[in-house]
Formats: structure tokens, sequence, C-alpha cells
């Protein structure tokens, strides 16, 4: 089945290099096609990385691996298997990955945990020991590779390819971060995964880059949903070369450490919503923002209930103002809320408000916004100060058919 | 949008007679259209009842006064409205509810709070006073109907007529009950609404009925989901005339309690099954049965979470074995699980066990079963003896035409 570009799509961004960053893409053939499928990424010597992980209780060896490793906090290598997740496969998989954490450290002259891992693709099959050996082997004599490239490489059932951009000044000194993720959807019998990698040439101590990821995580990856389900190897991981030269960062009181809060968190919002849009059979970005609720936390909770509507994503679909499925979503996250005090809009037009549908209620506005291809639900529980936006996309026939109809 | 009747529809039973209930319909007009849309049941003095509701937390005024007039555990009516659910219509709502138990309670000389209601269909629009008060004095004169005839007058989108039959031995007296429910999708911009109502002519104490209706609804209505949304105007009650003549069901010290209970239990799980035979685009009727969690309640949320999940409901619509999918489902359920303890199987035949893929694996037998109707998926979380059965049907095409394509 070929599966168009999704018409949400951006294009990549013109991606600086980073010093201390060499990535090299190869083709280790995990799947029968013709395209690179191993990525590697060489990170210079006193790179820091911090890691957020899935909380899938069945979670594959990279996951166990690389929560584990993040928490020496230094980083020399990564490298990225794409066609085969290598999840459920027990003791075999973890060989697998400890393989390649081995051969990597010898190359470099390194521990083996500071090699992270990652891979994505069919799952219940180990990684095959002898292409990745040989995968990685090819890898080390790769020419440098572009950050397109990579991206590409790393890229699963994607329709397009994600990267984004972001810097900052940090005192004199020009700080950059690029990124790339994938993630989007999923072909039998692939699990949908999202591996998302940032790098920096910023110098930052990596307690305080894993804070920083932690608190930007939780305003971005952990608050998008395509389709409710958690991939058994979602994984992001940030790398700090330092070769930028700054001071390193190590708290809020150290100069700059906001200006570089602010740019990871752009980054991470950017490439979240880069696999929103990519969403399997995604017509419509959707931002669902919810105020008024007892806390942050309670907001975010209300947003995800409403994004993972199946109710609300089909009406979305149907550019359809129904309110009705707002309301009862709402009701449904086991959240604070009294009927009474809830206000619901769309591209800023409320159509109901504190429990009631407004009596001058216009859908003329309405209607044109959810022609269009980026929709705004507000919601206002009237209750207190909390408040979250959280983003999904619309649930259409090209879900169903690229997760149902992939046999016929 | 003309909805074809649901492939998993079953007939209606012959439904017997009950004594002290006394169903009749009428047309109220709450839509355009030509059909029976108030349900009226008159019950005999002394009828005691129970209900259970919904838990979304933004549910409609016939809800919030149901399930505050339950507690008397008596009733002498229930009213029923098709084609305007009442719900998010403030103080106008209630009153219109409030009209109609007053003027029930005049007619039979009840207590207001003896009235029960329940309304479905549109939200955001008061139930319009003038056309229920014509409506109900048309019922009262109405003659006595079937319980077919009273199970089609309470729907409003099902493809199909939804009935029950059970009984048991009390003693030397043998007791009837019967069911009626609705529910099974939405067309904007009405809401899904579970609505059920059983009958019995079995003498059982208010507050002994409602320990066994909220005991029935856990393994069956609490156990069913279509696509995770909640209605806000859910709701299932049950009465009991007491005219069989049995001595008073009090405990289940009582002789007979077994044997009714029993029978309530079967007569909620046929009704929920049904609802689960009409969830909008079924082709298939799907059991996930889940043994060795730490405890049933643990079973039951891991059930639902696969149940629930989009990815598995696609692979099942897509007749495919999707074992890595289930795996997924279990992961993201939020409860204690080990994947290397994990087994799951598809028609009684196991695909993977304790974690790893069965090498002897023979998806013949899968593929054939999957071809059918009626799906089971076996799930052995292989950490202790808490076990739970849930109920959903596939993910089609179906779904999405209904709920997003209405307007076109």
């Amino acid at each position: 089945m070929d599966i168009e570009r999704s018409p949400l799509a951006r294009p990549f961004p013109n991606a600086p290099q980073i010093a201390g960053v060499t990535p090299r893409v190869t083709r280790a053939g995990y799947k029968d096609w013709g395209r690179c499928d191993l990525t590697y990424i060489e990170l210079s010597e006193g790179t820091s990385v911090a890691g957020v992980f899935t909380r899938n209780v069945c979670c594959s060896s990279e996951v166990e691996l690389g929560r584990q490793n993040v928490k020496a906090g230094h980083a020399r290598a990564l490298v990225v298997n794409a066609g085969n997740s290598n999840a459920f496969t027990g003791y075999r998989g973890r060989e697998a990955v400890e393989q390649i954490m081995a051969q990597v450290a010898e190359h470099l002259g390194c521990a083996p945990e500071d090699v992270f891992v990652s891979s994505t693709g069919v799952i219940g099959v180990p990684l095959p020991k002898d292409k990745a050996r040989e995968g990685v082997a090819n890898a080390f004599a790769a020419a440098e590779c572009s950050w397109e490239d990579a991206a590409n490489a790393i890229g699963t059932t994607d329709t397009f390819t994600k990267g984004a951009v972001a810097s900052a000044m940090i005192g004199e000194t020009k700080i950059n971060l690029v990124g790339i993720i994938k993630g989007s959807g999923m072909i039998a019998p692939d699990m949908a995964t999202m591996l998302g990698y940032i790098f920096t040439d910023a110098a930052v101590d990596s307690a305080f880059l894993q804070d920083l990821l932690t608190a930007s995580s939780d305003t971005s990856f952990n608050c998008i949903t395509v389709d409710s389900d958690t991939s058994t190897s979602d994984t992001v991981l940030a790398f700090a070369t330092g070769k930028a030269g700054n001071a390193p960062l190590c708290s809020f009181d150290d100069a700059g450490a906001d200006a570089f809060a602010a740019a990871l968190n752009d980054i991470c919002r950017q490439l979240s919503h880069l696999v929103v849009r990519d969403g399997e059979g995604a017509q419509k970005f959707i931002a669902v923002s919810v105020s008024g609720a007892v806390s942050d936390e309670s907001a975010r909770r209300v947003g995800l209930a409403i994004a993972n509507s199946p109710l609300v994503k089909t009406a979305i679909a149907g550019e359809d103002a129904n309110w009705g499925r707002v309301v009862m979503a709402v009701g449904k996250a086991g959240e604070p809320a009294d009927r009474d005090k809830l206000s619901i809009g769309f591209g800023g037009v409320w159509a109901a408000r504190q429990g009631l549908p407004l009596a001058d209620y216009d859908e003329t506005p309405v209607t044109e916004h959810l022609r269009g291809k980026d929709i705004s639900i507000e919601v206002d529980l009237g209750l207190g100060d909390g408040r979250a936006t959280v983003w999904t996309c619309d649930l259409t026939h090209g879900y169903i058919s690229i997760n149902a109809d992939y046999r016929s």
C-alpha cells in the first residue's frame, strides 16, 4: 500500500552542523529494501546526555538499557536501527543491543554505557546480530551525512522527513540546536514509535539537561496523541557537546540558562508537532487548549481526554462544530469539572458558555475555521487557573486504511 | 445517511408479560419523524428499583434526578424520551424532567420521586415541555404494547431492536425477567447513549436489588466498550414488582437469591453484548479475556486498554493476528505486567508465551478464527489469579462514515 505524503507536512529546515556531532548513515538491510536503515552519530568526548522514555511497561531492551545508561550523563555515540524494533524478543534482543554497544565502544575507546541504541520497526523478531555488526562496521567508514539524510534513515512509515532547529545566546556565545524525529503510524506488523534526538553544541551539565528535557517533554512530547496508543520503544534523547565554548550551564542561576531552556522548549514543541502532522490519515492538525482547570496537570488530562476521543476526532474530520462531543469528553476525563461552568469554543468563537449553548451563537465563522487544516478547540472549565494545550489530528478513513486494510 | 442493520444483530426474543408492568408507547414528536418516541411504563404499587448511572461528570438532569430518587428504592413509572437527550441544557432541562415527574405522579397518585425519566438524542436543546406534556397525556390513554414495541421506541440510531429474557426458580415460584436496551452509535449531533431497563415480577428488597445490579454491572455494562467514549446520559434501571408472589429476597441468605442473582447476571450480560453487537461500523464481536493479573480489577483495566486500543481494533478489522499491538496495549494500561511473563493468543491458540513468539506457532487456525464474526483474544499476564473478560467490536471504515461523514 502506498501512503501519500501527509497534507500537513512541513519542509525539512536548513539545519546547521553541530560541532562535535558527526552523523553517518548506511544500509544494514534489516528489511528487504534499498534504503539506508542504520544511523550512526558520533559525539565528541565530554558530551552530556539526557533522555525520556516510554512509560509502556512492555518496553524494549533498547529502552531498558538507555534508561539505565542515561543516568551516568555522558555519551559518545548513538545508533538507530530502522525496520526492526527488537521489542518483545527476550534475551536475544538484549544481546543484539549489547553487541552494538560493545562494537562501537571498542571503535571509539569508550565505555559501552556511552553508546545509545534505538530500534524501530517490526516487533517480535530479534535484531539480526550479523546484519547489525556489518552495518555498524560500514557506518564507521561512511562519509559524514546531512541532517536530512540522518532524519530519513531513522524513519520507517513516516510520510515526510522531520527536523527542527533553534538557537540561543549564552552570554556572547551563540549556541545551536538541531533535532530530528520519526513517528507517524504503522504498517503491519510494524509498531508506530516516536524516536527523537536533539543535538546542541552548548555546554550543559547532564543533570540540568535532564531537568530541562523532562520539563520540555511535559509540554510537548507528553501533550501529543495520535491514537492514544503508546509504543514500547518511544525515546527522546538530548546530547550537548559543549563545543560552542560557553560556560557550562548547571542551573537556572547561570546566565543564559533561560535562553537555552526556551530554545530547547521550542525545538521539543516543533518536533512533537511534526509527529502529529504525520499522524496516520491526518487531514487536520488540532490544538486543544484547556483553561480554568484546578491544576495544569488536570488541564492536560482533560485535554488528552478530548484529543483521544474518537467521537471528537471524527467530528473534526467531518468539519462539524460538535461541542456536545467535547462536553462528553470533558466529563469522562475523571478530572474535576462542573457542567454548568463549562465553556467550549472552536477557532476562538465560543459555542457554549457556562453550561449553556450561546443564544446568539453564529456558526458561520466556526464552519469556516473547521474547513481549514489548523483547528483549535478551546475549553474553559471555569474552576481554577490550571491550563494546558495538547495536540492531535483528526480520525479519518486514512487511519483505518493504514491500520486495517494492509492485508487486502 | 442510511445505516445498515449490523451484521452482528440478534433477533428480538419472545419476551413474556411481566405482572405489574404495563408498557405503552406514543409519538411526542421530539424530532420530525413518524415513529413513536415516548415510552411510558407503569409499575404496580410496591415495585422496588435499583439503578446504575454514567460516571460522566457532565451528566444530564435525568441522571442527576434518577441517581437521587433511586435511593428511596421504590418506583411507579418510567418515561423514556427519544430524539432529545436534554443534556447540557441547564435549569430549563431540569424543569422539563420535573414537569414529567409531576404529571405522571398526579396521574398515578404517587410521589414525583417514584417517576424515573430518561432522555436520549440531540444534546444542548432543552426537552420541549409542551411536546412532553402532550406526549405523556397521550401515553396514559394508549393501549398496552409489546416489549418489542417498547424496545423500538427507546431506540435512536440503533440498527436493530434489543431485548433479552431470563428466568429463575425461587422456591416453587418461577420468576421472569425481561430487559430492553438501546445504544449503538450516533448521528450528528446526537450522542450515543446506553439506556437499559430490566423488569422482573420477583419480590426483591431494593437495597439487595441495588447490590445485585451493581455487581452484575461490573461484569457486563462496565466491561463493554465501543470507542472508549462515555455518554452523559447512560442509565440502567432494574424494577422488581413482586407480583410473582415469592418471599421477598433481602440477602444471599434467602432461598432462591443465588438463582435470582444468576438470572440478573445473565440478562445484564446479554443486554450489554447486544450494545457491542450494534457498535458503530462493527463487523466483528471481540471478547478479550485476561488472566494472571494481580487482581480482577487490574485484569479488567488491562482488558479495557486492549479493547479500547484503535490499533488492536483495526488489526482485528483487518483479520490480522497482530499480537504486537496487544503487547503494546497491555504495556500502556498502567497496571502491573511483566513483558517476559506475558502470553497472548487468538481463538484459543497461543501466538506468544512468556514474552517470546512461539517457535512452532501455526498461524493457520488463527487466520481461520479471525475470518469469523466472533473473535476471542486471550492474554495471560502470568502474575496472579486476577481475571476478567471485556467485550468490544472492531474499528472499521463504517465507524468513520457514521461519525465523520454525516455532513457530506
